[in-house]
């Protein structure tokens, strides 16, 4: 961290900043240039708070040199984190496809959706149970019966299953059915989820928040490693702009940032990102070209009567188009 | 709502949104114009999702009509929503000031900073004991001993308390401890928390996320009403956007949106807003000038050492001039 | 347009609203509902102003029902925009690439650049004589000098060049000698050299307002068609959000939106979009994966010394490499 | 600015930013770190561009230090200025309000306008002749027939006049009836335009463009100055965010950031911001609470008969108010 003083700064007030440095146990070390003093913070362990000393007198202000996430950070760990769910690896050279409805809403329709994509593509199997609706008189989700409907859907299909958790309360129930615990959007700074799922043996997909710096990002998935679970799986699934023409707008040039920045598999959903149908396929064929690690997509057999995102689900004949071009460009990069 | 049909639409492409929104218990209401179709959807209840139509066949765009929320909205309830907390009013034409430090640090650090704003303008002590922080290696708050803490403050200045709560687990040792919850930016969509302080005999005091709009924030405060609690208070505390010289983006137009949408009160957290203590009483006068019906503004007696969020926090003489201020703007208006 | 009252609207303000339609020539057609009333507004050509409405008493809210564009719609006209410049085609299947430095700062830099790229994939020169700067003290482009270097460079590679134009005065030069003519983003809402656009003979490359929506930037391509020139290039670059890690956030999603809504081709601009070097080859993928006609990058044989943007630069064999992968990507879909 | 290496940068690589740095006559003052070497750029005139560091090899990231302006820096020039307009005086301790209507309709409406203002607390009169309008379909305004008007009204009245100027065409033109001239949000960064008005004799009201940041505002600002023309107004007008319940989002921080930066005086234009009545009245009182040097509001007798802005624009008695409130404020700060 640099700590810029004014031109006009006195002594006392750079005395003063030094003092308030060395006090929380840091070093300083003053750099005098031509017109003004910078002071380096040196030897921080985490992230030193740069408001601390912004609004100090003299100070003009203050830049933050180092990145504050430690475990996930590249420069630890140079090589890709490799997840293991069953024969499935997320990460490296792989790319993933989920897929599956918004909401589990019945056992027949999962059951549907899941054999219309098991052979075309799918690897793993999405679906809610607990669901985050933005209203109180929206469709919430099955909860408990949603779980064991998916894992009926695992054992007839073979693939792994990923679900959303919410609370505390229902995380046991969550990690005992799902293979991967997805954590949503909305959740991404509930650092009480995140510490328990730090203390979870299942791998955790940390959706970014819709607001949230990659920093940020990466920072709640440092909580996640900081309680021992090194899992992690990122997803890109937009943010929130100026722009409305789509639901979210999608970030795309996070993959290369992110993937540069940290050892842990980077994913996108360009369905929450896009928001419509149409946008799907495209900003899927974009994802695996820019070099994301996999794709989670909406699936709906019947998406005109569906619960919940009917206008962002592919029908099975879209999906099953989408992979056959995402395993085209695939090969050729 | 009202689905817009493209010019080249078929009938048929109509008949079968006309029959998903039957589908769903909805009227549909056909309405021919000059050059397309647009067809009506009637007497719903609680929100429908412009999601599932907008990717059907033929549909060129949905528009929703009406808002999605009901108990919250002044067309229900035409009178403000006055909070009695002790003998302190919140709402109406009441104006209210809370004060204190970011984090509870110990009780020397609450009592000496509660006892300099006490008799200078301050109505209630505001104070962290479980602290949401975007690092996991920063100070995190000293949990219940800070909310014993705060209550020791209570005793002795006869200020009522408000403080956050972070999850489920430890909702019910702040309801105990607090006179008013704050549930923070990073939850306002942590509706399993939102669904516990429905259920709560304690005002909730609820932030406005950094990225959510007007309808989402009152939609988050219909969950806490629809859940049997009437005592909510909203508040304002800067957006994200990309402007760089404020921590975030006080968005002060939402006071007079707020008001007139909905009966329940607005404040403004000016600290958060501006994260700078230069901008805090400008922002401060700002607020009760547009007609907040109260502001939470950070103190600390010695910023420069605050463990958390130091560089806007007040001192407390700066506190008494921004309640002389405050105070003068209220006569004035 | 629909015009939505509240509940309690009276019969009085119903009637006012409607004056003020006929008022301005419109037809106002009174939709009773079960709660309240909605008025549409018929037979509106180009585009009616929310704003004259939505503040009148009694008045919930004003919404936009047809897009304010005609010339620039894909209803209009179907078929897909295909624009020759020489043996070039943009639009409909083909895809170009436009590479070049970011300032022409030499005849010599220029013909370096110009001729390591000529065979490798590049099918324009691009280059900066007059450079919007937003500092006054930065180096603003060789003016005419620079126009005469392009053309020189033409003549030796055969390769057609585009290059920006920046006010009224030096329309004519920069019309004379270049073949395209770039507007950038800073000038995507200035309307006199959008009318003066519209006028010229050349192709114009209109690049996206950093804070424009999709409507405004097919509005700013209207008033050129709408003067008589019909050949114009949409160009998205990147929007201005709080995401701080690439230079600007690239909409990829755009790119089906404005193939749906328009016949006008578009093209992207990765260079200023991610303002990275290494952002500019995934997003260069990524783009010809979502659809693009093309892309326009900046390529530099001596990055560390440029006179601007050096650091988005590509050195001449990355452009090889990203051509290769474009190319490669382009076939697989 | 600081160039902050990587943790494994080689010396070669250090050299070689090193010697890019020299290359351009900056002086280079590497300073060794624990982990990590950082390079200082010392003694630049006028801005160094940080991308053509960025992407080195074994740079981390760059960071500005020193503001990119000069001339309009609070540490260059300590007093308020002041610009006087006869005997008006905009900056220090006044407080202006120009108001008007935002278009020029015919001089009936003008003077009727006018004459309602005039002593009711309208120190200027406003009023838009060349008006930028995003669809070529809208009425464009009256042209010089619009500056005639308006000199006739100053004429009649006695209030000076402030008008839009949108290209070098017609400044000339401006220049000679306008005693203010306005450029407006979307040529913020129209350059030619600036340096044009950097010749001026008239005083300039620049608006900040909707996605700007106080920086390349006060870049845009220094155009001027460099120019000659040190007669600078900065008027906040509202910037783009996701926010959708305003037409734009005052950022109304900006006010006391911008005094801190520079001696220039800041103006707010609360009906740009708002875009909508209801909101103009609140926002203007917050504008004189947070310390602006005035505002510039819409007036119209007939808003729902304007030709543009109608929902925005004051009825007289709701200006007469306004005023009434906004020095009660004043007296009271």
């Amino acid at each position: 961290m640099l700590i810029v003083m004014q031109k006009k700064a006195t002594q006392d007030q750079v005395d003063r900043v030094v003092d308030a440095i060395e006090s929380r146990k840091y070093q300083a070390r003053p750099l005098p240039g031509g017109e003004r003093v910078a002071i380096g913070v040196l030897y921080n362990k985490g992230a030193v708070d740069a408001n601390m000393f912004s609004s100090m007198p003299g100070v003009k202000e203050v830049i933050s040199v180092t990145r504050p996430y430690k475990l996930v950070s590249r420069e630890l760990k140079a090589d890709d984190t490799i997840i293991n769910v069953g024969d499935l690896q997320i990460g490296g050279n792989n790319f993933v496809i989920m897929a599956g409805p918004c909401a589990i809403e019945s056992y027949d329709q999962a059951i549907t959706i899941a054999e219309a994509i098991v052979n075309k593509g799918a690897h793993m199997f999405r679906g809610g149970a607990y669901k985050p609706r933005t209203s109180p008189y929206s469709f919430q989700g099955l909860g408990e019966e949603g779980l064991e409907i998916m894992a009926k859907v695992r054992e007839q299909t073979g693939m792994p299953i990923i679900t959303e958790v919410m609370d505390l309360e229902t995380f046991d129930q969550v990690e005992s059915h799902s293979d991967i615990i997805q954590i949503g959007t909305r959740n991404m700074q509930n650092f009480s989820l995140l510490r328990r799922a730090g203390q979870s043996s299942k791998p955790i997909f940390l959706k970014r928040g819709m607001a949230a710096t990659i920093d940020e990002w990466l920072m709640a998935a440092e909580y996640i490693l900081e309680g021992g679970n090194t899992d992690v799986i990122l997803c890109e699934r937009g943010v929130r702009t100026f722009v409305n023409h789509s639901r979210n707008t999608l970030d795309i040039s996070a993959v290369p940032v992110v993937k540069k920045e940290t050892h842990l598999p980077i994913m996108i959903d360009p369905s929450h990102a896009g928001g419509h149908r149409d946008q799907v396929i495209p900003l899927s064929r974009a994802s695996v070209a820019v070099g994301a690690h996999g794709i989670m997509v909406e699936v709906h057999h019947e998406p005109d009567k569906a619960m919940s995102d009917g206008g962002q689900s592919l029908y099975p004949d879209q999906f099953e188009q989408l992979c056959v071009q995402v395993e085209a460009i695939r090969q050729a990069i």
